[in-house]
């Protein structure tokens, strides 16, 4: 009675145009709340296939979401589908015409007679409002079964999804006394592996908690679910399972609210009233940009410099000739110096610096493709940690910025840096 | 004959923990080489399930495509559904047994027994070699159907794509008469209906030449495609509207073969031997990255400043506290000043920079967020050139650093900047 099927309608979609993030948007949003999502299809703008699919997603679930084909165009075929599909009428809906002149009339553009057509809407349906663009959305219930259509545009479906639809759909499965809780434990700095088998004495645990290990770039999430008749026993379960994974990992555990390490890293700099200053190399720019991707970061983040050639390495930052000369521009000594220089000449209180070779040329036969030193400098200490990630150059950039944020929230936090 | 279909494996998709990029992948490269793609299911882990769309797969198309389930841990079915489903048995198979065992060798592993199951293969099918991991992909024929089934990790998925199945379908369409050819061309700093009113007096010709339209956030790519009996008339075809596009919107097209701008630019400045020196403000580092994304921008990139502070844009920079005093760190004044004193400090040929509000904080009752002033400097020119982007934080960064980038490549290939 909770099961759901998704419906993805557009060429644009098969030939591999657009990736489908609307189908991981609506499958998350759902299973969050304790829905069961069964199957994703994905369709071209084409009425016999429309039909097909909506034939077979009614047959083997509760609700059915389908996006994409609303718009005002030719190719735009869904309503027309929907008419069929349910042997429906068109009718006019003020509320949306209304909607849909104040759009224009806001843009300061006359409203086509290709929009007006969009206030049209099948008789059977409840519409559903679209805070974001012309195109309504349809809420429609038939034997049983509740049909969400809504268009393809991203940024409007959400909006229909948060505003309307997703508040109902809690309210309805929690009036049938179903619970369902989750909750995110991001890791960073340890693979998924390592991660499983330092858990191992808890896996008895995982089959009542459901547990689930999701690796990314950037680290490895922990996801901890359960569902049952009440909340409170939910939580209860969550928190008891989650605590013992504190116990046996938590060193590695950056946050279970924030998904990102920076914005975590900007919380501890605001508490503790100090300022960040970065020099990298390697990283030509990502590290600065993740960090100033967090709102209100420049309320820490002092200034970076992106020191690709030597000279700007020895002119701004005061590294000495001699240390690359002596040990090159990828070195342990190197990366301290560029820590150290930045602090200095912006008054930070931290300095943090990345060197590397990051291919696919540039490498040495002492030093390979993936090469990285990460310096850190503050008033009581300066290091730098060697890596060697053997990957392409956008994923070296990528895993020596997330090592540069790992290290610099082990230290904020009183953790160790081996 | 050309028919194709696509089967997405796994619970992590349909609760949208991940994001189908295999399905649009796929896609992509199959339409490019003229087949057709009809449908894309995605299921989870869950035999019954996998077994209906295989049946519905195959009454539909030609060709099904099939990704994820192949791991070696229990949640991975998809190897038991395929015995069944073509009612044939496992068999051991030696190359497949080698290779896994050097795999684990060069990593100094033993072989778990749980890979060594993996080179059991049905006997129906043919292997298809994985070099980037342990399980074997299968390609089984039957019925003048063929069935690809592939581990679901990206990587591994392209690797088996491009060293075997491609260049085999490839061969099998051609060998059809079937020629399928298009071309790109990458536009920026023009909205998709502006693009499409410029090439009215075109549509007839639309009609023969299959053109498409496709916006993303850093510019509309037009895209020409043609299918026939021969790649020289496809060829030809393309080509003269083509030429009939670039004398209309030629101005605005970057490239007709590289997607990112920041390559054109890197090819340019190593043609003229340029170099490039940057001062981020708003944009935080962003485009430094974007600019060393680029595999040998070491050659043209001298460095970056990310002034985030007023201290950094004065002390760095060289910007005149009076300039900041008088007009604002966000203002024309101060963006020129940027742009003049990171090519100065650094004797590049070109300094670039961004000075903004990005929000969500930050605006001034004359200052919204999303003003952005990019100036320009080098020997014969200096200006800034002003922007309204009334985005959110992370899209603000993203269509700054675009636009900067456009007033660059502008620069370097003489054309106008309005």
């Amino acid at each position: 009675m909770n099961k759901v099927s998704i419906i993805s309608i557009g060429d644009e979609l098969l030939i591999g145009q657009t990736i489908n993030t609307n189908a991981a948007y609506i499958g998350e949003k759902l299973t969050a709340l304790g829905y069961e999502v069964l199957k994703t299809f994905v369709v071209g703008d084409s009425k016999e296939d429309i039909l097909i699919v909506l034939r077979e997603a009614e047959s083997i679930s509760d609700f059915i979401f389908i996006t994409g084909g609303l718009g005002p165009t030719h190719d735009d075929i869904t309503r027309s589908c929907i008419l069929q599909y349910f042997n429906t009428r068109l009718v006019f809906h003020e509320e949306t015409f209304e909607r849909i002149k104040k759009l224009f009339e806001r843009r300061n553009i006359a409203m086509p007679e290709i929009n007006r057509d969009q206030a049209m809407v099948p008789e059977i349906a409840k519409v559903i409002p679209n805070d974001y663009g012309t195109a309504p959305g349809y809420d429609i219930e038939k034997d049983g079964k509740r049909f969400f259509v809504m268009p393809g545009v991203p940024h409007e479906m959400k909006g229909m999804m948060e505003s309307t639809i997703l508040p109902d759909l809690k309210r309805l499965i929690q009036s049938k006394g179903i619970f369902y809780n989750q909750i995110l434990l991001y890791t960073t700095g340890i693979p998924e592996s390592a991660l499983y088998s330092k858990l191992q004495d808890l896996y008895p645990l995982f089959e009542e908690v459901k547990v689930a290990f999701l690796p990314s770039q950037f680290g490895v999430k922990i996801r901890l679910s359960y569902r049952s008749e009440s909340e409170e026993l939910n939580l209860k379960k969550i928190k008891f399972v989650e605590e013992k994974i504190y116990e046996r990992v938590g060193d590695y555990i950056y946050s279970n609210e924030k998904p990102a390490i920076e914005e975590v890293i900007g919380i501890i700099l605001t508490e503790k009233k100090l300022k960040l200053a970065v020099a990298e190399s390697c990283t030509g720019g990502l590290l600065c940009d993740r960090i100033t991707n967090v709102p209100g970061s420049s309320n820490y983040f002092e200034r970076g410099v992106v020191s690709y050639s030597n000279e700007s390495k020895i002119q701004i930052l005061g590294v000495n000739p001699e240390t690359i000369k002596t040990f090159g521009a990828v070195s342990e000594q190197t990366a301290i110096e560029m820590a150290r220089g930045v602090r200095n000449i912006s008054n930070a209180d931290i300095g943090l610096a990345t060197t590397g070779i990051m291919g696919p040329t540039g490498a040495t036969e002492t030093k390979p493709i993936g090469l990285v030193f990460i310096g850190y400098s503050d008033k009581n200490r300066e290091f730098a940690k060697q890596f060697n990630f053997a990957d392409n150059r956008i994923r070296n950039k990528e895993r020596t910025s997330q090592a540069a944020l790992e290290i610099l929230w082990r230290m904020l936090t009183g953790r160790e840096v081996n």
